[in-house]
């Protein structure tokens, strides 16, 4: 029996991150500084709060099939929320979904054919371009720098591909996985290259809510309100908890239906209970203390990781330095330049230290000299250990 | 800016079901008699217990990731009860999906390129026909009877598409509408029939632990073990709660891998607080004592059923009589054969009674003479006075 050529494309490059995990998993009886996942420090997740909220918000309408779009209290309490935000949205743009990844399933379901050309930032999440590949895109890998991708290099890219994209995938703020920021002027650019080419902008943003330096820069939504090219995928797992499973979907009013019933096909609804979880933790007031605190801890935990990286790496590497979210991207520099992150991952491993190799994050395999490093996960006493275990594994390598 | 034609294609498809729960959400305030969801009736929801488990099992470890695979707890207690049941697994087999509907969005992904050929039943259960849509399949439906899916017609039919299937899509206990169930010989000779064109059997059996009356049949598993072209899709949605998501596929150790790389590009994980809440459950030993009861439950509900409709709309309708499930197709005889049951269901909600019309459950919309009804969700009194309901509104269509 042979399965889908699609899938199998897939495959290949989900694979070469979920290996590494399951090598985590297989590991986890050593005590492994884990600056691979990307996840929120365990410690910062309101635990209590939520076993208290299920102990009283839970009914029998917690556990049967919910709306596709939704649970109105969660629909509900997410507007109210947003409200208070630079992203204010309503009803008629938003889908509950399951987690920022179905989000992405959900986009790539509806804008991408087989033989589509799809532009990604390089390097860019993998679990993202892995369901564009699922789909049959032909992933065309944009440059990043400092600001982001490059996006005036993208008409000659584009020129070269002999093809206009179906849609562009980016991650404007503290990218997954290189921490850096696409610039407004790129914002702006970006959005009239997608109405040239009638491209859907497909803008994940797990960790805008996460800034904890530098100037907010204004999203697509602000850039260019009400606009049918720009497709948002937003999360609770970075901001609350990734377990949880609940997103969701802002987008124009007149592709709801067709968001709504792709999801229906893909899983029915979002999982209730959690819904009702999230909605209620809203409800009681403490998100924006809780996000204050995730920005207050997060910038400490970067500016630790930074420090021990200077200390025990200096010279050797060059890192980025992110104003919020949960990763920065380090590159090997010198002599050190010649190590294959990839190969570099078992002996690290070894050493008790994970991350994820940048060949992992490009479809094409590219950034064998460089990794990403999650700094959210660890406190500082645990990532200048990880650092330590890092910089002996590299030894070792060279 | 154009969204794929092949998602569009499932989208007018489950638009047709998804439509009629849309009209019944807008009708809420109304007193509907509600046949048409399959959903467990809400007073059989342990919730106390899932309450109680809640407050007792949540850790931060059920907020975070889990593995895409499943909670190692989940994995273990699943095992440990299926080992009771006919259709013992061993873990190289099993993923944890979010419910039975991620699982036949798995099956239909991994099998299905644009342009496959996949049998469904029909009528059938019309996400799955949609999911299969969305992949680009091309649906050849395939009659049934009494005895479920007539598989000696198959033959015929592949030889007059004049290709042989990807895929065969089939619900072989209590089928979703039809309530009929697939007998022993038809399902040895579908698994001939599917090692002769190489086609994988998508055996999706939600309601199978949920037999009231008749023999057991052995399932696809038992006729033909470890058979990598029979993928298994199960879930808890029906015999637990649909609102928790959480169901899981057994299949081939071979195609494990792709199972789970699928998923981890789909949703990351299963949502975790659930898989928690279903492994306590079934640790605490509640399971079977739980399915006996809905048996129990149910039986009297079809029973009920089946009475309230002799009574009302003896000799102008004909009922399948199921062993088990949640389901009965109901055909509309003689001069109401002539009623359209799609029409027949603004009538028959302003009369406060809904069900699924039969084209719904029909790519090519077929069975504009028959509709679905579930028994399940209703108590006996209320089933009677949605079967009053339905007879009103069938002699105002005349």
């Amino acid at each position: 029996m042979h399965t889908s050529p699609l899938a199998a494309r897939a495959d290949k490059l989900v694979g070469s991150v979920i290996d590494s995990s399951t090598s985590l998993l297989a590991a986890q009886k050593h005590d492994i500084v884990r600056f691979a996942m990307g996840a929120p420090a365990d410690e910062t997740v309101p635990t209590e709060e939520f076993r208290d909220i299920a102990s009283k918000v839970f009914t029998d309408r917690s556990f049967t099939y919910g709306a596709t779009e939704g649970e109105p209290v969660l629909l509900k309490q997410l507007l109210g929320y947003l409200a208070t935000t630079s992203e204010p949205t309503r009803e008629e743009r938003v889908t509950i979904t399951a987690g920022g990844m179905q989000g992405l399933d959900i986009a790539f379901k509806m804008y991408v054919d087989p033989g589509d050309l799809v532009i990604v930032e390089s390097p860019t999440y993998t679990n993202g371009s892995a369901t564009a590949l699922s789909y049959g895109a032909d992933l065309l890998e944009a440059p990043m720098d400092k600001n982001g991708l490059i996006v005036e290099a993208l008409p000659d890219l584009v020129a070269a591909a002999g093809r206009t994209p179906k849609a562009i995938y980016t991650i404007p703020n503290f990218q997954n996985p290189s921490g850096t920021t696409l610039s407004q002027a790129r914002r702006e650019q970006l959005v009239e290259l997608a109405h040239q080419w009638n491209a859907v902008i497909i803008d994940d943003d797990p960790y805008g809510l996460l800034r904890f330096s530098g100037e907010d820069i204004p999203g697509f939504q602000q850039i260019s309100p009400e606009d049918p090219l720009i497709f948002s995928v937003r999360t609770f797992s970075k901001i609350l908890a990734p377990g949880l499973r609940v997103g969701w979907v802002d987008a124009d009013p007149s592709v709801r239906q067709l968001v709504i019933h792709s999801k229906q096909a893909m899983d029915t609804c979002t999982n209730v209970p959690n819904q009702h979880i999230v909605a209620e933790f809203i409800r009681r007031g403490g998100l924006d203390d809780h996000l204050a605190g995730l920005r207050l801890e997060y910038h400490a935990r970067k500016v630790a990781m930074l420090d021990s990286i200077g200390r025990h790496l200096g010279g050797r590497v060059a890192t980025t330095n992110p104003d919020g979210g949960f990763f920065l991207w380090l590159t090997l520099l010198g002599e050190d330049a010649a190590t294959s992150t990839q190969a570099l991952f078992e002996t690290a491993l070894a050493e008790g230290v994970a991350f994820i190799p940048g060949p992992a994050l490009s479809a094409s395999g590219k950034f064998d000299d460089a990794l990403r490093l999650c700094f959210a996960s660890t406190t500082p006493g645990r990532t200048e250990e990880g650092i330590v275990r890092l910089t002996r594994a590299l030894d070792r390598a060279r």
